[in-house]
């Protein structure tokens, strides 16, 4: 079982390692970083480098394919090896998964087209533009594809498909050995549950940033 | 305001990337990765290799040092010059952090004796060999020593100290921009709340791997 991470240019960097600290324990499943260019790629911050160990085209079908977001994502939207790519190595994935706006980058390849989907709460409208319903939850399974909301969610989408591949006891035990018993010192991680005059700022600021 | 997170050979990754993600969107803050030599550092799973920008020596003085975990941490227990360095930056730091196993090279550093702090569960009566008392919390702040429990803590710790330096508008900012709402599909993150037979199992199997 290969599970590939893409990277790409200012991805954010726990959309990648939420799902590689989690669904990665997957036994006897070798994870690889992936770009475009295999080295050292930069998050959104600029101050993370993660390696990719290979180049895309060096892993071209992977059984699990994982696609971090990021403001990195919009430039890559139309990057036709990315998106070559991405539908190459769907046709033969058994599962297909992204974090956050990671989804957009599925949704461009036409891999989402009827499906339901979700994003980062402040992209997950323009799923529609490619033809994805989408939805608010946390985790959306829809046949093979497994997407997941906005940058720490990509955790409980790990957890999520590592229990449905390798069975409850082994997706608990990852959770017992990360210590992943949540204790947020807020109650803000959603716009639901956020001050609604911050959910408003912040959106007020994308709409500079994203698109 | 400089935060340094503290990198070597076999540390876990999310450990390192939490506080990254939450503590690092500190307003107006530099954070830096280093280690021993500057260059790329393989995770535990050895599948996955962070840059450190910088070596240790040439930051000397950050605010923020934040220490991660692993498997690693236990050849580090007596690596003078990392261990030096953590003795030489808490002396002027405003904030000393860990992870998970993070705590026991900070205890090692002679940093913690006589304090109360926590460690990954498997770990957290070794604390007591070097004069700290442990304790279950997630999140532990005795004086300007933040500790957090095992590998996933690290996101609330670093939500909980920027927090306490920033307020809490920009901690909840960044919560929801990280949409950080967390929803385990299980419940098993703590020995308290995971299978009892599960918790053995893994108690068991670390009397090997601990120590």
């Amino acid at each position: 079982m290969q599970i590939a991470i893409v990277l790409f240019d200012r991805f954010t960097a726990l959309d990648a390692v939420g799902p590689y600290e989690t669904l990665g324990r997957l036994p006897g499943a070798e994870t690889v970083f992936v770009a475009e260019q295999p080295g050292p790629v930069r998050n959104d911050s600029g101050s993370l480098a993660l390696v990719a160990e290979r180049a895309l085209a060096d892993v071209p079908a992977p059984d699990i394919v994982v696609v971090p977001g990021g403001p990195g994502q919009t430039p890559q939207m139309d990057n036709r090896v990315l998106l070559d790519w991405l539908r190459a190595a769907d046709a033969t994935s058994t599962w297909t998964t992204s974090v956050c706006t990671g989804s957009l980058l599925l949704a461009a390849a036409g891999l989402l087209g009827g499906r339901r989907a979700t994003s980062h709460w402040l992209a997950l409208e323009t799923l529609r533009e490619y033809g994805v319903e989408p939805t608010g939850e946390r985790v959306v399974t829809d046949g093979k594809y497994v997407t997941a909301a906005g940058v720490s969610s990509g955790i409980d989408m790990g957890l999520t498909l590592l229990g449905q591949i390798a069975g409850d006891r082994v997706a608990q035990s990852v959770q017992l050995l990360t210590e992943y018993d949540p204790q947020p010192p807020y109650d803000a991680g959603s716009p639901e549950k956020a001050p609604a005059d911050l959910v408003e700022e912040w959106r007020e600021k994308s709409r500079f940033v994203l698109k």
